[in-house]
Formats: C-alpha cells, sequence, structure tokens
C-alpha cells in the first residue's frame, strides 16, 4: 500500500424527498446562485419545480443557465462563468447527470479567475480556488457528485480533457434514487457502465499488499452486477436504485483508491471515441473495456484471476489461470450485453476508419503514454482499438 | 435501505513516516495546544521526540496530561478541561490508541462550556461547540481516529457511558502503520476483536434492501480476518498493519451504517463487564458476542446465513440453514482462541456472581432495552451473560 492523504468532505443527502433540502441546504453558502441543468427532463419529472419551490422558500435568488449536453461543452461553461461574474453569483447549483455537475465544476473554476478556464484542462497551471458547487444528482453514473474531477469537451478541435482537483469536491450532494426512475433504459445501461469503469481503472493496479481496497472494490463491483437487472427490468424499484445510486458515489469518491494507483487508460481512449462521434461515454467504456483487458492480460495474469474469481465466480483453475480469466473477461462482456450494451466499435456506428487518428490524438502523436497497469504508446492504443472492431 | 446524511470530515494522513507532518497539520488550528497521551510507550518507541520535533519545528507550544489508562476515566477529563481553561489551548492532540483519543474528545467539549461534561454522558443535553481535536493513532482498533464516539468511565459509580456528535470527528488522524510494531500481542488481539465487534454490530440490522453495505462490512471483514494471523506472527509486518489500520478506521466512520441501523447491545453489555471489572474491552467483545449471537439467531436466521457463507465461507446446506449460521459463529469463536483471546467471561477471571448486578445496571434496573436487532430486556442480558460462562 502507498502513502496517501484522504479526506472527503461533500455531505451526501440520500433517500426519499431529499430535494425539498436543497433551498436550505445552499442558504448555507449563498443566496444569490445560478440553476444549472441540461434539458426539460427536469421539468417534465417535476423536479424542476420541486427545486426551484424550495429554493425560493429559503430565499434564495438564482440565475438559469441550461442546455447541459452529453459529453459538456466548453462553450456553455464560458456562458455560465460570464453569469457568475455579471451576477456575482455565489454558488453553482447543478441538478442533472455527470455531464451537468462537470459542467458546473468547470464554471465554478472559471468565475474566481481573470484568464481561461480551458488552460486548467491543458494541464496550464492548477486552480487555487473555486465557488462552491453542489448537486441535485438525477443519474447514477459519473461520480462527479462527490469526486474532485471534471471532464470538458472543447468544441474547437473535439477535444476531451478532464482536471481534478479538491476545490471543486461539492459542498453537498442530494441523492434521491427515485430521480432515477424515469431514465431511458440506454442512460441507465450506460451509467452502470461508467460505474463498473470506476472500479475497474482502480482495481487494475500494480500496487501491491492492497487487499482491504481490492475487497472493498471487489464488493461495489458485485453490488452493481447484482443490482444492475432489476433496474433495467422495473425501473421504479426504489431499493435497487438506492443500491446502484449510494455504489456509484462510493466508486468515484477518492475512498477506493486509497494507497493504490488505478490505470484510467480506458477512460483516455474512451474520451478520444466520444470526443470524435459524440457517443455516450459509458457505451464507449462497455467498447473499450474489454479491448484493453485482451491487451493488458498477460501483464499480470494474476489479478486478472484473483478478479474473475471473487466477481465473477469464474471457478478456480490452478493449472489453467489464463483460461480463468478469460472467461471473467467474456463475464464481464455478457454482463454489458445484458443490460443492452455492445461490446464492438461497430455497435457504437464507428468503422475502423478513424482509429489511426484516435490513437495518434489520444497519445498527443505518441508523445506521451495512457495509462498505468500497462504504459500505452500510439501503437498499442491501435492495436486495443483494433480488438474492439 | 433507510435515508441518512452522510459527512465524515476527518483528514486522513496515512503511510509511513506520516507523523513528521504533524505539527505542520496542527498550526493551521492553533499553535496552543494540548498534548494528550497514555504512559511511557510513546517515550519507549521514540514516538514522542518525533512529535513534539515536529510541534516545534512548526512554533506549537504545548502543555502535556499524560496517564490516560485504558477505559478513560472522568476525573482524567476534568484535569485537561481545567488546563485547557487555564491556558487557553486551541487544540487536543492525542497521541495513542481510543482512550487517549476518547478522553481528548470528552476534554474538547468540556473545555467550551461552565458545567460538567460528564451531563453530556448521561444524555441530559448535547454538546453545540467544541474544541478541535486531532489524533496520531498507535493502536488500530476503537476507530475512535475518525468517530463521533467517545466513551468514558466515571470512577463514582463506575459508570462507563459514551457520546456521539458530529462535533468531535478529529480535524485530521495520522495512520502510520509501522507506530503498531510494538504493541504486545493481547493489545493486537483486543484491537482486532474490537474492529470486528464494530463491523458485526453494524452487520446485524433489521433494515432491508442493504446489500451495498452488506458487501461492504463482508469486505471489511473479511480483511481483518484475513490479515490478522500475519501481525501476530510477525508484529512489524507493514503490509498486514496498514490493511488492519485502514480497514480498522473505516469500520466505525459511519460509511458502513449508512442506510442501516446497527444493533451495538454487545458494546452495552461489555461496557457493564469492562466498567466493573476494568477489562480489556475487545477482550470483553470476544466474550459478549458470540453468546449474544447464539441468544438472537433465530430473529433473523438468514442474516446470519449470509454471514456465515459469505464471510467465513461456511458450505450453504439450504436444508439446515441453522447448522450454517451455528457453524458461523463457531467459527468466529475459533478466530477469537486463534488470536489469543477466550470467549467465556472465566477466561477474563470473571465468575459469574456479579450478572445480576451487570443485567441490572445495564438496563438501569429493567428501564431501558439494549440493541436494535432485537431489543434486549434486563432478563434477557442476564441470559447472554449466562450463555457467556
Amino acid at each position: 500500500m502507498e502513502n496517501f492523504e484522504f479526506q472527503n468532505p461533500t455531505k451526501i443527502i440520500f433517500g426519499r424527498g431529499t430535494e425539498e433540502k436543497v433551498g436550505h441546504e445552499v442558504a448555507k453558502y449563498s443566496t444569490n446562485i445560478l440553476l444549472h441543468y441540461g434539458g426539460g427532463s427536469i421539468k417534465a419529472s417535476g423536479l424542476y419545480e420541486r427545486v426551484t419551490a424550495s429554493l425560493k422558500a429559503a430565499g434564495v435568488d438564482w440565475i438559469e443557465l441550461a442546455g447541459v449536453k452529453p459529453n459538456p461543452r466548453l462553450s456553455l461553461v464560458q456562458e455560465g462563468i460570464k453569469l457568475c461574474k455579471q451576477h456575482k453569483l455565489g454558488l453553482i447549483l447543478a441538478v442533472g447527470g455527470g455531464s451537468v455537475i462537470d459542467s458546473a465544476k468547470a464554471i465554478a473554476m472559471g468565475s474566481v479567475i481573470e484568464g481561461d478556464v480551458w488552460d486548467f484542462y491543458l494541464g496550464r497551471g492548477a486552480p487555487v480556488d473555486a465557488l462552491p458547487v453542489a448537486t441535485v444528482l438525477t443519474i447514477p453514473a459519473a461520480g462527479s457528485e462527490s469526486s474532485t474531477g471534471t471532464v470538458i469537451t472543447n468544441e474547437e478541435g473535439w477535444l476531451k480533457r478532464a482536471v481534478n482537483s479538491d476545490l471543486i469536491y461539492p459542498r453537498f450532494s442530494i441523492l434521491n434514487p427515485e430521480l432515477a426512475f424515469t431514465l431511458p433504459a440506454f442512460q441507465v445501461a450506460c451509467g452502470i457502465a461508467d460505474i463498473m469503469s470506476h472500479l475497474m481503472e482502480r482495481y487494475f493496479t500494480n500496487v501491491s499488499h492492497v487487499s482491504f481496497t481490492d475487497h472493498l472494490l471487489e464488493a461495489t463491483m458485485k453490488t452493481i452486477i447484482g443490482q444492475a437487472p432489476f433496474v433495467l427490468k422495473t425501473p421504479n424499484d426504489y431499493d435497487a436504485w438506492a443500491e446502484i445510486m449510494w455504489a456509484g458515489t462510493i466508486a468515484h469518491n477518492n475512498l477506493l483508491n486509497t494507497g493504490r494507483v488505478g490505470d484510467w487508460a480506458s477512460h483516455d481512449i474512451e474520451h478520444e471515441i466520444s470526443g470524435i462521434y459524440d457517443v455516450a461515454h459509458g457505451a464507449g467504456l462497455a467498447v473499450v473495456f474489454p479491448a484493453w483487458m485482451k491487451h493488458v492480460l498477460q501483464h499480470d495474469l494474476n489479478r486478472f484471476v484473483q478478479w474473475a474469481v471473487r466477481v465473477w465466480n469464474v471457478e478456480m483453475d490452478v493449472y489453467n489461470p489464463e483460461a480463468v480469466a478469460l472467461i471473467g473477461i467474456h463475464k464481464l462482456e455478457e454482463f454489458f450485453h445484458s443490460i443492452g450494451l455492445g461490446t464492438e466499435l461497430s455497435d457504437l456506428g464507428i468503422q475502423g476508419d478513424r482509429i489511426d487518428e484516435m490513437a495518434n490524438k489520444a497519445t498527443d502523436g505518441d508523445t506521451r503514454t495512457l495509462g498505468n497497469f500497462v504504459k500505452l504508446n500510439e501503437k498499442a492504443v491501435r492495436k486495443i482499438l483494433h480488438l474492439a472492431e
């Protein structure tokens, strides 16, 4: 286990009806805020009404900025920054899923500086301050409701890049599993794939003696695998949604990577795919992850064997560990298929003709490698994308 | 799953050599503090030297209060409160195990009020403020380094009582597994029993649909069971200690009871035993818990079956669930024996002659019940204590 520091300050308010507390909680920070959301779904579901009624009751004024799209765009972030500066807003309330929250975090960092927030995403400097962010989560998936991360797409060149900073942990997040009842099945599946990927990125590590977090990661994967069929079959299954929503937050709140170093190459490769083709992040991950696994399997076969046996209940065969590992990967693919996701690029409507371009962009022209478990150069990324064809 | 709120603000600083950061971290809060510890072990190990050197280097002055005993006493707490008030101290730094930390938390609550801190332990009012507490942990056991709890013994009447308050979450806790290398084997075993008990208290719940936290609790129990033999055989096994130390903190930091209601009767019963006989808390728990399990088994046999199968790898026998559960309890007893603890009152040197008195005191003369999984009256507590004979 490696030395680490861990402190996650996000207050979680979990359960039925908890969105009614939003005004009271927001007012602790500011009475003049940016209300940030996506499209009309929160209006159709009545959530918008309940949130704004709660804000009103707590004496909170707000300016609205709607229109966040999946793979949230820098141009809308810039609009939000302008609004926050112009109206001297004191908090950004994200009502939605990971895209809305990531966009809110970008606005929070950009609103307290003179320069361009995109510089942070390019690795030019790190934020030293940010407006407070709070969330009402509607989609269990990205984990952004209790994480340090934000991923934004710059339409100029379709670059998708991430920032991580302790400054953008949301101050509080309201998690009501009922809000997930109305999600389309495809979005549910993408969320589940995203959560599984956050767990697998952390699981495949070169750090030894990480038994406790191994067990915690396995426990969380088993929860997701066990509960996914219920929410897909019965969209208003509160109990199953509660398990998935809480597991999805813990999957990405930095607890499960304490003392270990995750991989994250699959996320980086997927960012190239969704950056170019604008596919759903979770759908992209379902394609990349099995291919990545097949490519890196021999780097630490034992780790794949442990994962297959403990998470997928593959029977141990000490004389044939590679077969055990491959059955585990096959079970992951079957799981993705069972929730309605494909595991090949063609399932995303993508032909192989831009694989070279994606591999080149992902590695900045073979000048950087991706991942920690195995460091991937341009050629390796190309090979993984071909394995996913 | 029940609605819940969760926010644990304690900053964890984990790993080799991390006690050298203590001065820097303390100085963020105060440069005039109470340094609180137990006996000479931190001087013998050199920890005292390293901590005070770090305080000096950071410009932090301190007043010392040593002498905390296991089952920490109210009289020393009162001394600490007097020192904090007299010298206007701004933080209490606990260097030690759960007893030192619990004592520090009591001092922190008592130093900001005019009245008697013991009133809080008697349930007369709740704290509304407290001095900041920070810790350098030397014993993985109580989980107090990242918890809301403090347990103090009042020598007048040997009453042992607890307070829980968000105000006494330590601001930071330094966890260096190396500090556990020099613990006596008996203390190691007691710590392991305490951690297991924190997990089992949470596991046995009447709340349904708690699959995720079930899995997390099982993961943490499996970690403790798996690593305990290593630290007992090789006291300087850093990697095994790291697993146990981190698991011990997570076992009691409130994450693992999110959405569920734990039992805690075994802790209450043990408090009567250690209040009267001054036995080590963990040693007492190893006696009480198996007896409690045998008494409440039929209340929810399924939960015991799941625990036996998942945590202890007992083979499932659907035609004989009671046998599966009993094998699980037997394996727990075997585990306690394997780490050097007894599971009968006589192993603590206790005869049965004061069982009636303990049962009476624990239930305040049969006016209150203990536990949530099954509510125990005086008669039930007496029966459990007899089962432990």
